[in-house]
C-alpha cells in the first residue's frame, strides 16, 4: 500500500531535521565543540593562526582540520562574524526527551522555560546562568524561538555545549507535562502581587520551573493561564525594567538560594 | 603673566570636553532624553514616520525637528545603528559631584562600581538593572570605561536618562572616598571564600558599593586590594561563569533583598 501524502512529507521533515547542521564559529565555541564527545563534528575550517590556538582541542577531537587563508575564509557563516579564523560543522545536540531530563537530569529540580524569547544575545546568557545556577534544562518552543545557531553558541561562551536546551513543540502542553510531574510553574510578571521569593518559599522542597516572556510583550495569555502563580522580583526602583537575561539570573538565584 | 602651556592646554581639554556631544538614536532612546528636562539637546533630525511616532515628545521639548529623507538619513551615526528614523544631538548628562550623589542621591545607600567593563551592551543593561534595584549611581572610570554613547543609551533602554551614571578619574581613589563616607566595599569575585549574601547581612544598615570587573580579567590588583572583602555569588553549577550584567544583576537583588 502506497503511504499518504501527508507521511511522506512528515517523514521527510523528520529526515530533514535529522540532517540539520549547524557552522559553530568563534575560538571559545568551536574549542568548546571540539571537546564535547557528545558533539557530532562534521568539518573544521580553520586558518593557521587559529589551528595553533586550536592544537590541543583539535588533537584531541581526532578531526582532520581544512586549512583556509585568512583573508578569503570560506565557511558558510554571516558576513558579519567574528569567527577568529575557526568554524565548525556540527548537528545540533540531542539532549533526549524533555520529561527525562526534567524530571531526573542533573543539578537541582529547577527548569526555565522561554516563551518567546527571541534574541539570541539574551539566550546565550540564558544558557550560561542556568548552567551556573545547575538548572536541568531551559526550554524553549521550536516556532518563535532562537535555534541552536553560531551566534547562540558564540554569546552562550560554552554553555551550550553543557546546559541542556530543549525545544518543545507546544509551551503550554510541556508545562502541564511539568505539573503532572510535581513542578510548582512560577510565571514572572512585574505587575503580580506576590514575590518570587515568597513563592520559592512556599514551594518548599518541591521542583520548581521558571517561566519568562520576551520584553515588552510579557508571557502569552495561554501561557500566563497555565502558570500556577505569577510572580515579580521585588525592587526598590522606581522606574524601569530589568533586560530579560538579568531576570533569569535573578530568577535563578532567587529560587536557589537558601533552598 | 603669560599663562604656562600646561594651563592653556588644561583649560583647552576643559573646554572640549565641556563642548563634547553625543548622538542619541532609536525612537526610545530619543524619545527619553528628549522628555528629560535635565538633557541639553541640540539637533533632532527625524523621517516623516519618526517625527508622527515621537510627536508628543518633540511637542514636550519644544525642538523643531530637522526632517530627513528615510532613505538619506544624514545623522553622523556609525553606518549600522539601527536609528529607525530618529537621532537627536545632546550634552552629556550632569550627574555632579560623585561623592554628593553616592552619599545624599535618591534611591538606597548602594552603588555600583565597574572596573574596565567596556562593552556597551552590559553597561547598558547594568544602568537598567541598576535603576530597577534603585542604585544611587553607577561609576566607571573615564578611561577604559564605556562612554556615553548612542549605543550605550539603546541598550539601556531610557534607564541612561533616570540613573546616574557617573565617570571618576581613579577608581581607588573613588573607593577610598566612599570608604570615608562609611561604605562597605564588596568585590565580586568567583574565587572568594564567603558569599555575598553572608557579606550582606554582615553590613548590617550600613551603605554598600558592588565593585564588579570585566569578565576574564575580572578586578585589577588595586582594585581588589583596595575593596573590603572579596565575596562570591552562590550557586549550584560546577562549570561555568555569569556575565558581568548577570552577576551585577544578582549582586544588586542580593544587597537590597531582604534589608
Amino acid at each position: 500500500m502506497k503511504k499518504p501524502t501527508w507521511v511522506v512529507d512528515k517523514e521527510r521533515a523528520k529526515r530533514s531535521a535529522a540532517n540539520e547542521t549547524v557552522w559553530l564559529f568563534g575560538l571559545h565555541a568551536v574549542r568548546d565543540a571540539l571537546m564535547n564527545p557528545a558533539r557530532t563534528k562534521l568539518r573544521l575550517l580553520v586558518t593557521k593562526n587559529a589551528a595553533d590556538k586550536l592544537a590541543e582541542a583539535i588533537e584531541a577531537s581526532g578531526m582532520e582540520p581544512e586549512m583556509e587563508d585568512a583573508r578569503k575564509f570560506s565557511a558558510p557563516i554571516a558576513a558579519e562574524s567574528v569567527h577568529q579564523g575557526a568554524a565548525l560543522e556540527v548537528k545540533p545536540l540531542d539532549w533526549g526527551n524533555f520529561e527525562d531530563v526534567c524530571a531526573t537530569g542533573e543539578g537541582a529540580p529547577l527548569v526555565v522555560l522561554l516563551d518567546r524569547v527571541t534574541d539570541p544575545h539574551n539566550v546565550g546568557a540564558i544558557l550560561r546562568s542556568a548552567e551556573v545556577f545547575g538548572a536541568r534544562a531551559v526550554v524553549a518552543t521550536r516556532q518563535h524561538a532562537v535555534p541552536e545557531t553560531g551566534a547562540l553558541a558564540k554569546t552562550a561562551s560554552g554553555a551550550l555545549e553543557r546546559q541542556p536546551y530543549l525545544r518543545v513543540t507546544n509551551l503550554a502542553d510541556s508545562m502541564e507535562a511539568l505539573r503532572r510531574m510535581g513542578f510548582v510553574l512560577l510565571g514572572l510578571d512585574g505587575e503580580a502581587e506576590a514575590t518570587l521569593s515568597e513563592a520559592v518559599a512556599a514551594a518548599g522542597t518541591r521542583p520548581i520551573a521558571l517561566v519568562l516572556g520576551a520584553e515588552g510583550p510579557g508571557l502569552r495569555e495561554k501561557t500566563r493561564e497555565t502558570c500556577d502563580q505569577l510572580v515579580r522580583i521585588l525592587f526598590g526602583g522606581a522606574f524601569g525594567s530589568l533586560n530579560v537575561s538579568n531576570a533569569a539570573a535573578v530568577s535563578l538565584y532567587a529560587a536557589t538560594a537558601g533552598r
